[in-house]
């Protein structure tokens, strides 16, 4: 097998591959320290050398693992061993930002944050925003359908795309570089890519979206006494706030307290409150939109609907709000943490908290669940904190999933399936959906070489 | 092949089936009155009645074609002689409203604007929006993923689509009755039926997303001097009315002078600008949407990016504004005429438009191109009417066609290839991407029976 290697050197060079300890010396992912145990790890410089090396990978029959900024949650680019690993780290080229026809074109191993700071300097937005934005690539957003914090107004990854090149398992190149909002000219291949977790085909350049950058932001950290309350309040934001809601973050008490205990964040308001919501709108009008933020927000106060508000009267006051929801690593420290993403209607998120609460409190009453999300999207995360000897990952999962099915759910709302959730797919998708997704893989990676043992159950 | 007919008569009974003389009685389609040519039509009442239609149909290799509204552009639907018709006309239940949740379900067969009023029942909105909504079907829009006034603000079809049923060739049912906004658990198979114009499988059902109602609506028609006016006006409207633009419709002199000829639309300004821009904003709060809408006016006129504008003063002022853009019946009558749906990049359009009516000068003086269109989606509608005998729609074609490749564009944006258009699909998709379509093709349909000879050249 050293010939495939050596064949794969001739197409990158020796800059191009990455052997031997260097391999060992790589973690195996953000959330994994463990040494990366891929037998090399290839960083094409171009699509022309991606497509060589699937070629060369196709034939021998190489099981091969793409690697964005390996940030993903569901081990989905965390190589095996005998795996190689196609690293996009030097596909990082922004290509160009077209400012009137609100578009940038990249190669999928640009950070988001290098995209987001791009498109500001034309004064754009790149709407999509999610916590690892300084490690997550552009192509690793395609792959997951990454979706974050504004998905609410502007929706996830797949919203933001409009053109993609991408190389299928053996080879062949697909450029489908659309610069139009609207193109339906055949079938929208770019979709076969999208949240498939580079099981169909590498990305290697998108064209992405781009919309007016904001010229008002209004942020408030609002607390509410239960779930019916922030229910009615985001219909009242979405109404009243028409078109500008840019983010409705919601944490659950136990959520709060842990941010804000003692050595964490400080805590804007007290910490006895069910429920904390932190939205943000985003407008045109710095004076105005200011003044209709702070009277929907006094008309649902007098209401009732609240029962406190925090308005930050500057941008650290902001970020400091901001950071209570983003920045929840001091709640991980020295506990065992299970991490949730799991997707359902609005309507039967208090119902399944509950339910999880409680078998909590049954099965672990020493641990903690803590809940928080993106409510308007239909997306909770839980972290599960068993606090307890031999509890295992499994036990975890038949917690949080157990409950899902009967209230419409599914195990993956932004995260995707990866290979950590694998075995609960069959919980939220049907025998049909997934012998359908076992044809689009055989027909598009006929010999199983993209990220194999991933997304897809075994039959 | 009686024995087919009779077969499908025991699952779908008599009320389920049209054939003879009955078939011959309807149209082509709404744009073709000639007798219909299928073998039969079939009108299945249920799911598991297409399963088994298309089950029965796949063993005896009969060629399908799925009818909604039948209002399509491009010869989609229009059935050949020997196919048979499957209509969805009696999937027509709407199944459920859900306010809270911000979602409808319904049978594939129900038409838009039976959606639409079943939404605003509910106080909600159903954003698609486009001038066939009185006979066009929801599932017709998802089979062409279709596009309409309100793109701008709230994405085509495909951004309204959450979740689906579909039946396969073989009669397998696939359902993705999908609730929420965000779910990526494993592939969205959704994806592989909107916009594949029903080449891939039957859609049935559908869960689509609701927004609220908006209180306020604001209109304006305007005019000006150039199409770099007309670009920086959008740009200018984008910001300044962050999030609530919700139409740009843009027509070219001759579009608007043909509107408001004698016996057509009443001018309510004068016909002499070179372009016109009826635009819509739709907030949330009547008395200072209102304010901010004219005073955005007021600074585009008083920088002189405007040269005239006109403020509907009534519901019936603003309707007959939306006349002109949406009634062009009058300006067809009695003159050839063949429709194009064309997408191409913001920054091209002037070019292409000079480029099509010099070409319309030089092959028939005597002719008229009227141009109008979506532009904020880089998206343009053409007349071309030559009137000349013996003008073909071949030439017609090359002359709207030749053009597109060099500026990035693409023969469809909103109507679809179907059959009409081919022919000129490898104008804007590469031989690779056809390729790919055609392997999709394969996979789920490998007996070629859903709507054969539509979308997909043959090799």
């Amino acid at each position: 097998m050293d010939a495939l290697i050596d064949a794969i050197r001739h197409v990158v060079g020796e800059t191009g591959l990455v052997r031997g300890e260097a391999v060992a010396a790589r973690a195996t992912s953000y959330w994994d320290p463990a040494p990366c145990r891929a037998r090399a790890i290839v960083r094409p410089a171009s699509t022309a050398e991606v497509a060589e090396v699937l070629r060369l990978c196709h034939a021998a029959g190489q099981a091969v693992v793409t690697q964005g900024g390996v940030t993903g949650c569901s081990q989905g680019a965390d190589a095996r061993a005998g795996e190689l690993v196609l690293s996009t780290e030097r596909l990082n080229a922004i290509e160009a930002i077209d400012p009137v026809g609100g578009t940038a074109t990249v190669q999928a191993g640009v950070t988001l944050q290098a995209l987001q700071e791009a498109a500001r300097a034309h004064d754009r937005l790149f709407a999509l925003d999610l916590g690892a934005r300084g490690s997550c690539t552009v192509g690793g957003n395609v792959a997951t359908n990454a979706g974050g914090i504004n998905v609410l107004r502007y929706g996830m990854m797949r919203a933001q795309v409009l053109g993609l090149e991408a190389v299928l398992a053996d080879g062949t190149i697909v450029s489908s570089m659309n610069h139009m909002l609207k193109n339906n000219s055949g079938f929208d291949l770019k979709q076969l890519m999208i949240g498939t977790e580079g099981t169909l085909g590498v990305v290697t350049r998108v064209v992405v979206r781009l919309h007016p950058l904001p010229a008002s932001r209004n942020t408030a950290l609002v607390a509410l006494r239960d779930f019916d309350a922030v229910t009615e309040l985001l219909t009242r934001m979405q109404r009243d706030m028409a078109g500008t809601l840019s983010a409705f973050e919601v944490m659950w008490n136990l959520y709060y307290r842990a941010a804000t205990a003692p050595g964490g964040h400080r805590a804007p308001m007290a910490d006895a409150h069910p429920f904390y919501v932190l939205m943000e709108a985003e407008g045109a009008d710095t004076t105005a939109d200011a003044a209709r933020f702070e009277a929907v927000l006094a008309a649902v106060l007098d209401a009732g609907l609240i029962d406190d508000a925090v308005l930050p009267q500057s941008e650290a006051e902001r970020r400091a709000l901001w950071e209570i929801r983003e920045n929840f690593e001091a709640m991980l420290v020295g506990r065992e943490t299970f991490l949730y993403d799991v997707s359902l209607p609005i309507g039967e998120m208090a119902g399944y908290a509950d339910e999880v609460l409680a078998a909590m409190d049954a099965t672990w009453p020493q641990g903690r669940a803590i809940i928080f999300g993106h409510v308007a999207d239909g997306n909770l995360h839980l972290f599960i904190q068993p606090q307890q000897a031999g509890a295992t990952h499994a036990q975890s999962d038949a917690l949080v999933y157990a409950p899902l099915t009967r209230r419409q759910g599914a195990v993956s709302a932004e995260h995707g399936i990866g290979q950590e959730k694998l075995g609960w797919l069959d919980r939220c998708r049907s025998a049909a959906e997934i012998a359908l997704m076992r044809t689009l893989k055989q027909a598009l990676d006929p010999k199983g070489i993209l990220n194999p043992g991933r997304v897809i159950p075994p039959p």
